[in-house]
């Protein structure tokens, strides 16, 4: 559209409204915004969902916001993001705030801590239970500002030689786990190894490690774990629901104008509906093959091999509160949110979906 | 800014981003839209969830698009949202589609049927499973583009005298329920009852009505139901996740440019994450609430009602396939991805919750 029949569209489609006949805004300057990730490109769910939100911002802003993706490695290393951007090297990443708990443990929260939140449980609390004001509040002392932007669901207790019948089976097993999960592995006796995604089946094929997790069927089955082990643990303690995080620049970000943060914050908050509708849609079909064309048996955690994990985990979790202020309020306010969430779910979600299970031949 | 400074800051802010030197969009005309809703102004997470959708564009258009919003009866009643949108009376409505299932019974999926979709398993279906396309072709038959824009969660069983211990209870018993899940209780010899919320509460009281079902904790307990009936029961069969939509005059939605579609596109899909944490977070204190200061007790149906239901709902959901071919293909892809997708929702989300339920004193 030329300015010519811009201004006539203008004060045809004001008059016909009752708006005023000026337009309202003037577009402002085009602008190229680099987002480094923490992902693969296009990796399945993770990948997918940092280029539906640098695509959805371009689009959105009609290409005035150009956001151009970097996959792990093209601009920066994967556990780079995050200074990237605070240094202004990068304008915003996409990865799980968990891998910046060097910086601070309070970001494991936004993610994910063990016996933590489901998905929805993570989106009430940082909406609406006091969770994004102290994550804004935690950003500001590293210049970074950061929006829920994907969730992975619930993740599965992973892959195993041999199912989980004990907690002594657990023991000495060299498992790939990171960050808190793999400290509550510590305690438990086994030996937790933290390695990226890539190294997972080279370090499983090569004997280094007995067991790994790492999403859930639709993630796992496209690294190829059901080629070398065939027991499936469920359901994963660590990560009940992995909050993925567009994570901005400070500056840059408290430069932008109200309307151009609006639409950075709804863009994310719109990939944080997508993202677990395409787990939740790949999911299912991935679990059917890895047990129908790939033999893979599931088993659940016993209730008492559980328990002792959910035990550690909370000591764990506790501990990350010893060290500031800050620290303090995040555990607190996780700790209040999810005993008032909890019983909720229990009577909803679950009630339901365990009665239609009981009641449905699905 | 006036055209003088955007033109001088489009050719620094490009120079400086190393992009092309013209600004990529100019603004487009002001536009006023009008959003009529099914909601009460500013009901609990309804009615805040449409001037959440309307203020959103609003506010990422920087008020190019206003969105005015109309509450029920202030344009047109509630019910007449649909046609008002169709005949071009208004632009958008925001609303539950399954009360457009005089139009088409193939509406009530858009929403929530009977033993059908959690939120989370509506949106993987909606977004991944071939939900939106079905929608787009259902509401090309009636000139109505629609979204998904928010979501209840698993909705409560009621309110009634008694607790429900067998099918015998439920006979005979005059009960407020709509739609889908009003046809099942016909079907178990219950008189089920279509009444809109704000009459509900006057029924109850004039004995009219002997129970009710309306949302959950939160919705519930702003009507006061706990004032008249104290035993309430879980779970709900009847909406497992309801969502909700925004629904446009196709024609108007169709003039609009590829930005601006996406850009109501995010504010929609935004709203479906921020309505949902919005009940995650109120129901919790409201159901304490409930239970500890206005003495209701809580009550699960037991395994052979709920199973007696469940198989009266499939018989109802099935025979909305009969009418035609459209609504044939919304039943059989609604049925084939749930028998997908519930299997995974057991050993994720339910099988995590039900364990940290067991394993720790929430």
């Amino acid at each position: 559209m030329d300015r010519r029949s811009f201004l006539k569209a203008g004060a045809v489609g004001a008059a016909a409204s009752g708006a005023l006949a000026a337009p309202a805004v003037l577009a402002q300057d085009k602008q190229v915004v680099r987002m480094v990730t923490t992902w693969p490109r296009n990796f399945p769910g993770l990948g997918t969902g940092a280029q539906r939100v640098a695509d959805r911002i371009t689009a959105v802003s009609g290409g005035r916001i150009e956001v151009k993706l970097f996959a792990a490695g093209e601009l920066v290393p994967a556990f780079e993001c995050f200074d990237a951007v605070a240094t202004g090297a990068a304008e915003m990443y996409h990865g799980a705030d968990y891998y910046w708990q060097g910086k601070h443990k309070g970001y494991n929260f936004f993610t994910a801590v063990p016996m933590g939140f489901t998905a929805q449980e993570l989106q009430g609390w940082v909406h609406y239970g006091g969770g994004q004001e102290l994550w804004d509040e935690l950003g500001r002392n590293f210049g970074v500002k950061g929006f829920l932007a994907g969730n992975t669901g619930v993740q599965y207790g992973g892959w195993f030689r041999n199912p989980i019948m004990s907690l002594d089976d657990m023991k000495g097993l060299k498992m790939r786990m990171p960050g808190l999960g793999g400290e509550v592995l510590r305690q438990i006796g086994a030996n937790a190894v933290a390695l990226p995604g890539g190294e997972i089946f080279p370090a499983l094929q090569a004997g280094t490690i007995d067991a790994t997790e790492w999403v859930g069927p639709y993630n796992d089955m496209a690294f190829g774990f059901q080629n070398i082990l065939k027991n499936y643990m469920y359901p994963g303690f660590h990560e009940p629901g992995s909050g993925l995080a567009v994570g901005m620049n400070l500056g840059w970000w408290e430069g932008l104008d109200a309307a151009d943060q609006a639409l950075i914050g709804a863009c994310c908050t719109a990939e944080n509906d997508v993202m677990m509708a395409e787990y939740t849609a790949n999911n299912g079909p991935a679990l059917d093959r890895l047990i129908n064309e790939h033999g893979v048996t599931l088993h659940q955690f016993p209730d008492d091999v559980f328990k002792q994990i959910a035990d550690a985990s909370e000591n764990v979790v506790a501990a990350t509160a010893e060290d500031d202020d800050i620290g303090r309020r995040i555990y607190e306010s996780y700790a209040a949110f999810r005993k008032l969430v909890a019983p909720v779910t229990q009577v909803s979600e679950e009630a339901y979906t365990m009665a239609r299970a009981k009641a449905l031949d699905l």
